[in-house]
């Protein structure tokens, strides 16, 4: 495989954009990215969506936006896995560049949540989850990960305020990012008396959806620019594991987690200690917790120990969320693996404002999508 | 780029599989492909799927199938590009493989159509098309199809009747296939009577839908096994046109279709005359002609004197739909680029009985998205 380097990025602001369709956001997040990449146009174009089928009524989403962007004539297709589409929608360009079959991708991710009744989209997060064996019993999506995290506390004996730190940094860090739905902090106490949405997560542990859409440019290594603003993907891996979190040997590891990140440490030649910024999955957070303890930065059953020990903020040992996670950046469910990659890029090139991390020279980001059954891991490091 | 080869093919009949999940569909041809291939397991899973979103209430297939099928752990997402999502999800695998990322990999092609309501089906085939743009001005799939066809006779001054030897050829084929939805041939006047769909496209000239799935085992060609059953991908290319068919220079050209035959035939260092086999996209018998059009059979707006000429059936100078075609084999969108691949692989290796084309050295596919936005095209040849 010949190596892979982003060229350029571009993003939405995440937030209820009745003013804008489907195709108007994911238009925007790529001609950003055409613009940073100084280039005009890609041979392919690979788009990561979870449900435009579901709740958009718009499906052939390839044809859709290449035909919108001025690619006419390019390849196009969507890649699905439910929340973690956006990073599988960049893995498929990747390997694409890496064949050699193409010289240029644009990877866009999106998603068009915001305009639907909400029992709508709670019915179509649920799509990600096993329709016949999970979702008939009537679980929600949060559900199924409040099962989770009621487990673990239980198995773990932590309490709920301990989860706490998570939500509170990405939301203090979300203030500087100018393209995140929530740029406000929040207390503990704020934690703390949040209304519950499903027993033990409460709404200051879950993330909002939003609309929005992330974007990035990719060409062979050779092929990028020396000019410091380049970006190398160093590794990169999938895998699943069961979609119903009953069928799992243990509900409280994130199996397809630690398949992936091993498989990406050992492309890259690194491990967690060398991980200088992690793009996590904090859809709720019980999974930044899991995603943490399966990546090798926690033992198992302390990854909540990273928040109390004030070790997850831009300044700690292992910066988390630095331009607001999930939770405060938004959760624009098929964009999301491409706002954390494009997030990556910025820590990279130093981009980052207030929630810079210093010297970073290696980036990690992780995209679930289900409660942990689709998960691909990514590291990325400075040309 | 390495070259890659299909090694092992399954599938399951078409028809309306009230008694089976979609899972329990994807993995029949699933385990007859691991069966004919004589592996236990891939590396990777890639899906072709169109509408599990909007019409069975699952996404995540990637990890869903993963799962059933028993390749827990395994790296595997969903492809979507309308009716062409087989193919794409083939080429996608293709590139997976071809890059050295991977050594092998199943694609399976999965549609579930028939526990709906009938006008939810039709609701679900419409997101093919511009929902902004198309549908909410109230034209179904179909309609689009009419319209084009309407034009088609309009400007060329073809008849009705004249397109009947395209199904009438697709019914007689199916008539040898197992796993055909439609094992009946028709007449000529069956044809002229069938009830009407949307003016000029009667029943006959439309093809069924269906619940079924197709599937593929592709490897390196050099770890391919010489037993004379092994294919391998000689070209393969895929390209985009406007999505709205009002958008287009000229609705009665597949721009996508010659775009991806030109690049598909100069991989494959072969012409329209070299190709022995060809199944096309027969949706409706207005495609079948485009088709023939665009790759370079017939000159513009002659494309049904193929058919009149007796020129199309498995004797004749260019074979089409010869295990019966999306008419009459029957048309699970999804998975129906897959059929199409394994039944070129069937006729590579001679398998095809009754309809058995003599001499086949080279064979080609091409899967057609919504009303020509999508189109994919692959080339074959024995090893």
């Amino acid at each position: 495989m010949r190596q892979v380097a982003i060229i350029g990025i571009g993003q939405t602001i995440i937030g209820e954009r009745w003013d804008r369709s489907l195709r108007d956001i994911a238009g925007e997040a790529v001609f950003s990215t055409l613009y940073d990449a100084q280039r005009e146009r890609a041979e392919a174009l690979f788009v990561g969506n979870m449900m435009s089928g579901t709740i958009n009524n718009q499906n052939n989403l390839g044809a859709y936006l290449a035909d919108w962007i001025g690619m006419w004539g390019d390849e196009a297709y969507k890649i699905e896995a439910a929340c973690a589409s956006g990073a599988a929608a960049f893995r498929s360009g990747l390997m694409a560049v890496a064949s050699g079959e193409i010289d240029s991708a644009i990877v866009v991710g999106v998603e068009k949540m915001t305009d639907q009744q909400p029992h709508d989209v709670t019915a179509a997060l649920a799509t990600a989850a096993d329709a016949d064996w999970e979702v008939e019993q009537g679980v929600s999506f949060v559900g199924l990960n409040a099962l989770i995290m009621r487990r673990y506390m239980h198995e773990y004996g932590w309490k709920h305020t301990d989860f706490a730190p998570f939500s509170i940094n990405a939301h203090a860090n979300a203030v500087y990012n100018p393209f995140a739905r929530l740029q406000n902090t929040i207390t503990l106490e704020v934690y703390q008396k949040a209304p519950m949405v499903a027993d033990p997560i409460n709404l200051m542990d879950a993330s909002p959806i939003g609309d929005g859409a992330a974007a990035v440019f990719i060409v062979p290594l050779d092929q990028a620019p020396l000019d410091g603003r380049s970006v190398v993907v160093a590794g990169s891996a999938a895998a699943t594991d069961t979609i119903s979190v009953h069928s799992r040997k243990d509900p409280l590891v994130l199996a397809a987690a630690q398949a992936s990140v091993k498989q990406a440490y050992a492309q890259a030649g690194t491990g967690p200690e060398e991980i200088d910024v992690f793009e996590l999955h904090d859809a709720f957070s019980i999974m930044a917790v899991l995603s943490l303890e399966a990546c090798g930065f926690a033992e198992r059953g302390q990854g909540p120990r990273l928040g109390l020990d004030n070790q997850i903020h831009p300044k700690g040992r292992l910066p988390i969320c630095t331009r607001g996670g999930l939770k405060a950046r938004g959760h624009p469910v098929g964009a999301t693996g491409l706002y954390q990659i494009v997030e990556i890029v910025q820590q990279l090139r130093g981009e980052c404002g207030e929630t810079q991390v210093e010297n970073v020279r290696t980036g990690m980001a992780q995209n679930i999508g289900g409660s942990g059954a689709t998960i691909l891991t990514h590291i990325f490091k400075a040309v």
